[in-house]
């Protein structure tokens, strides 16, 4: 079976490593890329290197991101020299970096950029960004707009966000890698990524949904809550002042246009019947993924419901 | 006395480290920029570094160049990830990259920049790039023409050199704070450094020949030549494939309207009529700089002959 996942970071990540172990050829994961940017002249494409270095079983077990075992030498001399240290770089990481931003100095795509490290990650998959060109999103604070990363990293997402924008993305299409994988799946999943920041992103992009609703496959999302939480990451705060329910029945909400099934933890089986009434069927099982056999047997449900 | 030093990399370097003991405040180190790259997005500045790094006491001391203490951390995962590695960068030093990229893209001059880095670094002296803007040296081969750090260190400069060109150099003026040190220095120095390599892109910039002719200070320069060889790097090199004696002699020719006095080792005292009869002043001391005694040594002769 030919399955296509879209992805953001670290909940994506760990789904698509559970899909990744069921089906290591067969595979594509369109990875969000609202989330790049440029720090000290190099191309950053975190949702990309999360879900690279998951794959290839490199990532810090403990944060999620970043590679296991890295250490801060380059970080710590940065600082020492009156550098911007508020997005920390290990030196194993900063080689991605590198890599990227000399291939795309050269000409390289992003998408080929990608599939040469995850060559090098010794991955068989396929491993695309959603676009070639920067889409950066944007999100407005109180304050005013600022940039994904300042919100993220540098104000660890303590704002409330009151809007988000997909700045270009009405003017860029997906890659033609993308379409392709899109129009050959059997099977889409959504994976438990931020439906704001992860998942729209894609969504916005020239032609996406079209696109999205010419494909034949069955579509199924997992909810990225467990009751009123966020395994991860700013989502309860967004679903609030966004002004959605703030758990999976706001997922659903957000999610029902897109696809047929909500996969959603097993503790929340009480929204199930609110969900179907959105015209979406609503799966219960165990949804938080520790080890690698959780994501396994979640990627299991996936691919089966 | 106020003194100026134009200087290229390690023996550049070592002689300013000299000075630099002597007189902690009235030093200004001018440094050729004619090897500035770019290199994974990264604006590279080896000489700056060098000079940089030996005055802070941070250099390699057997390699002359690059930090002591280094890692190579990212630089090994960047081999891994199949990427360029023909120049080497320890995880230390990618800090100063990354902190002179980031602020150059902020829009700071590199002047600026190196201030900073001196600053950081906690050298009182002024450091100062030979100009703002790049100026790249490139190189005549057998084969053609080629950028200076491909024909350093990815052919670890075995070629013989034919021609030498400052690109963009009659066009870039040199920065006010340059114009400023040398019309105020007492004494100018010309430290042992290559004269193809680090004190001609300095000569061939904008304006610099008149500048240099209407100072007033006295003109000394150290020799880079040993014999028949160069302390370090490929200068014996060039010096015999652009058609000049292989020895101090050669030297001195080149400098001959640039200085008063050519400081040159003692093991050479039998050049030192022919290097009179070309009008300059030739002084004889051990000029092998092994340790900062042996700098400070000859840093004192520069300083009062």
């Amino acid at each position: 079976m030919k399955v296509a996942v879209l992805a953001g970071g670290v909940g994506g990540a760990r789904l698509s490593q559970g899909l990744y172990r069921i089906l290591p050829r067969d595979l594509t994961v369109i990875v969000n890329t609202g989330d790049d940017f440029q720090l000290h002249g190099l191309s950053i494409s975190p949702d990309l290197d999360t879900v690279l270095y998951t794959l290839a079983e490199w990532a810090d077990p403990v944060q999620g991101w970043g590679l296991q075992g890295d250490t801060q030498t380059c970080a710590q001399q940065l600082a020492r020299l009156g550098g911007e240290t508020w997005f920390r770089l290990g030196d194993l990481d900063l080689a991605t970096h590198l890599f990227r931003t000399q291939r795309l100095s050269q000409g390289a795509s992003l998408t080929q950029v990608t599939a040469e490290l995850a060559r090098s990650a010794g991955l068989q998959l396929q491993l695309l960004p959603m676009c070639d060109a920067p889409v950066p999103t944007k999100l407005r604070l109180a304050t005013g707009w600022v940039d994904f990363q300042d919100y993220f990293v540098r104000r660890q997402h303590a704002d409330p966000v009151l809007e988000c924008r997909y700045q270009g993305a009405d003017q860029t299409p997906p890659s033609s890698a993308v379409l392709e994988a899109l129009k050959n799946a059997e099977r889409i999943v959504l994976a438990p990524s931020n439906p704001f920041l992860s998942l729209q992103p894609i969504f916005s992009l020239q032609g996406f949904e079209s696109l999205w609703a010419g494909c034949p496959a069955r579509k199924v999302a997992v909810s990225p809550m467990i009751g009123e939480a966020a395994v991860k990451g700013p989502l309860a705060s967004l679903l609030a002042s966004l002004g959605h329910p703030v758990n999976s029945l706001g997922i659903a909400q957000l999610l029902r246009k897109w696809v047929d099934v909500l996969i959603l933890d097993e503790s929340d089986s009480a929204l199930v019947p609110e969900i179907e009434k959105l015209g979406i069927q609503a799966i219960c099982t165990p949804s938080l993924m520790k080890t690698t056999e959780d994501r396994e047997r979640l990627a299991q449900v996936a691919l089966h419901v």
